[in-house]
């Protein structure tokens, strides 16, 4: 690794940023072929080799591990006065950045809800980041206005929300999307919320699953309703809510004196991947005149497939989903919408109008000025990567995309019921592309699984059978406790490069990991 | 502009999806060389030659303007089932992306707090791209967590915070590191609130001033706040808040019976670009015993001057900062951060301790697991652009592009004054580089300025001269009333490749655009 040449000394300081003042080329913000151009492409071909092809083929470490204090040691990271601009110098920089970091893409990284690199998504996004837009106003960013307009429309077609209405919003992350669901939810049911605040008003209460994501919790008390008043309705044995309980919850709540105003049903709940059933929490919301919020951060995806999507039957009845097609779908990070079967219900809920953004006599129509929906005001195109992955490979290939993964899947469950009894599914028929199941090692086989010594041990196995993993750069999966469960992995299927060998390779890695525990 | 065969030709589907099926690359999520090295090659080129070098070019359009309806035909934007994937048709798409997308990094385009084209910036974006990381884990971006421990710490000890202690979060925005501002407050003054909601507490007030940025009524509003407890302290004549005010603002809300939380002093207001005196402001904070944040997401950069950082005198005193390195230091968007004197109230106030992603038996320390503290569960890596600038400038040649942009600021009003009566300067003495004035063509010099006719007169100058300039795409910079100013011109110096020369054109062109009105 190169030195980058950061000087506490003060003479060669000075003689540093003389060569700044004769020299604006090292820090003026724009592109000099001069200077640049041999930058960019130096750095362009690292990124192919090391990120994008060699670097996450399969004979290749997912993942370099250091522990903090030595990865600190290793990288230059360190940051003062002096510049380094010295084009060697830059590019060990960036190598040593790329070779410590995990590749997310490699197919052996299944440890989030995201994974695989998508090559359209990815040159997209080079795009995005060289034209530097922000999609608030029409005049700064025509073209990604309207292709918000198209992608959402074609979004909200395969939701099944009626033709040529409603609304849309790329957001930073599901998290936000979801927030964003409790705000208009909020501003639905009680509009002066907006101008007065929750201040004196009876306790706002939403229902989610306890499966649920956290960001309902986290976004709730961001947005000062509380995290008492989430309710995580039970679910039953397969991860999906319980309407009983619901409707109970939500009766119970009236009881209370309390002002119900949001139910959100998880499509593909983080862990089980669980598919609440839209369909009959639908009808609990009609009964009490309750905001339907879809939580497709996850499942969405599966809308694109025909074989799939009544995982999610009823959708259409939602007022409102988010859809990150970052998760199932592989854009790159973020791409995450919120979409909306009302057309003004965003603007309503959160427009300030800002006379120095939103000026009211333009010379196009102000309609096309979008920004003010959003509660953020700069905002990244992050739609262009989603739209150019949809006109490489159309709809017809995220389907193609969406069968293969979910078909790996069910693979991924019948080749863990054959190797019994080293491994136990958690949930004998999951129905989205998490795989959830305990390994036990050889030592454990016989004992007695109703006894609590049992499952204290294989508590402790998951995290060291990682640890190993991640230790050898061998594979990456995530594994967490669940209510009663203790410690168990999750396999998500996400990227289509992933194959049956793949899958088998896994569950080989996992059991050479913890065979010995 | 190609074709893309988007077809509802159910016939010619069936085919197109025998394609997919026979041909996987087309829907895998996995860059393969002999479909997408060429793929990669060519979008490159077309980015250097479109986006980074020709096409931003003094003598090239800053935007090919169309109206909505127009430019919906001349794209092909229209998404169906079938796919593309056609190398040419695909290629055809990201140049007309390009071409009719506004070229922020172009020397003319002055229309928004964001310009230009760092270099470093946009190279270490295709980098994070390529990798796809999420800033949550340690486990998942080992680099990327240090390298954010390392530019907060930097960050923190040039705002003259203590050192190795307090916190920072890159945010999506400058509205929402507002909004964590907002959020840890309100956590320091009422910390049962998380749990409970803002239900049944008394009004909770925060002061900014008039002129601050909108976002912390948008907010507070979405936290639940509301818009009317978001008081609009009185600004002097040059845009900065008048302290007397903000005590007597500040007392009279504890007279009424509620629970003033916090003040925030902004370092740079959007339109005039007024420096708040944070030293008073803290005094009045202190007395009170409130939470001091400075909204420095434009200004801030200013910090990084010897010469310039004087106008936060005191920022040292805040409680936290906004600081947007993509604003005045030209990182690509987004580039946002949100920076504490405290090292854990951003995890106390936002912690919900999700145990699929922070389990607490890893097998490195907890502490590096840094997701928890945000309202975000996937976030993008924005530290590695501002990173990657900062070793190759180092804080050097970010404070030659400060001194360079403040100095041609000066200049500018200069040139202002010097072409009197043709305009007249709406601040003598701008403190930002924003530039402020009205454009006066011939036909009103003579009139009375003290009149309502002329104002009115004058108000409908500015959106004229704005259509011409963009209809020709001569070049882009915003106009907007502010409290009783008609609409006025903001030039905006922020790209240090502006030089004198491009100050005379931008005021010769609005003469050019308005001397026949």
């Amino acid at each position: 690794m190169g030195d980058a040449k950061v000087s506490e000394n003060g003479t060669e300081k000075v003689s540093e940023s003389k060569v700044l003042t004769e020299n604006p080329k090292y820090y003026k913000t724009y592109p000099e072929r001069e200077v640049h151009e041999k930058f960019f492409r130096d750095v362009f071909e690292i990124i192919l080799k090391d990120a994008l092809f060699e670097g996450i083929q399969r004979d290749q470490p997912v993942v370099r591990f250091e522990q903090p204090h030595d990865l600190w040691k290793i990288l230059n990271l360190k940051l003062g006065r002096d510049p380094a601009h010295n084009h060697d110098v830059l590019l060990d920089l960036v190598k040593d950045v790329i070779k410590y970091s995990v590749k997310t893409g490699h197919p052996y990284f299944i440890n989030q809800l995201y994974s695989g690199i998508d090559p359209y998504g990815v040159a997209a996004e080079w795009v995005a980041s060289a034209l530097n837009g922000s999609v608030y106003t029409y005049e700064v960013a025509p073209v990604f206005t309207l292709m918000e307009l198209e992608v959402f429309e074609r979004m909200r077609n395969i939701i099944g929300f009626p033709k040529n209405q409603g609304d849309g919003l790329f957001c930073p992350g599901g998290s936000l999307a979801n927030g964003y669901a409790i705000s208009v939810a909020r501003y639905k049911k009680r509009p002066e919320i907006k101008e007065l605040g929750l201040s004196g008003v009876k306790p706002m209460i939403m229902f989610v699953s306890e499966d649920a994501h956290y960001s309902f919790k986290k976004l709730a008390s961001f947005q000062g309703i509380g995290l008492k008043n989430v309710v995580g309705v039970k679910v039953d044995s397969r991860g999906k809510m319980n309407v009983t309980e619901l409707d109970k919850e939500i009766q119970s709540s009236i009881d209370k004196g309390f002002d119900p105003f949001l139910v959100s049903a998880t499509a593909g709940t983080t862990v089980l991947g669980a598919f609440d059933p839209i369909d009959e929490i639908a009808e609990v919301c009609k009964k009490y005149g309750l905001w339907l919020h879809v939580d497709g951060a996850w499942g969405g995806g599966a809308l694109m497939s025909d074989t799939y999507r009544d995982l999610m039957k009823g959708i259409e009845k939602a007022d409102s989903v988010t859809w990150n097609p970052h998760k199932l779908l592989c854009a790159p990070q973020q791409c995450s919408t919120f979409l909306l079967k009302d057309g003004t219900i965003a603007t309503d809920a959160h427009a300030t109008r800002a006379t120095y953004l939103f000026q009211q006599d333009k010379f196009y129509e102000a309609q096309f000025d979008t920004g003010d929906k959003h509660i953020q005001c700069g905002r990244r195109a992050d739609v262009l990567k989603f739209w150019l992955m949809w006109k490489a490979k159309g709809k017809d290939g995220f389907e193609a995309h969406i069968d293969h993964i979910f078909g790996l899947a069910k693979f991924c469950v019948e080749e863990l019921r054959r190797r019994g009894p080293s491994f136990k599914l958690l949930l004998e028929d999951p129905e989205c592309t998490n795989v959830v199941f305990w390994y036990i090692p050889p030592s454990l086989q016989d004992m007695n699984q109703s006894s609590p010594e049992f499952w204290d041990r294989i508590h402790k196995i998951a995290p060291k059978i990682k640890e190993r993993m991640m230790r050898q750069g061998t594979m990456m999966c995530t594994y967490q406790p669940l209510r009663q469960y203790q410690n168990f992995f999750r396999v998500v299927i996400q990227s289509s490069e992933v194959n049956e060998k793949d899958v088998t390779y896994f569950l080989d890695e996992i059991e050479k990991c913890g065979k010995d525990l």
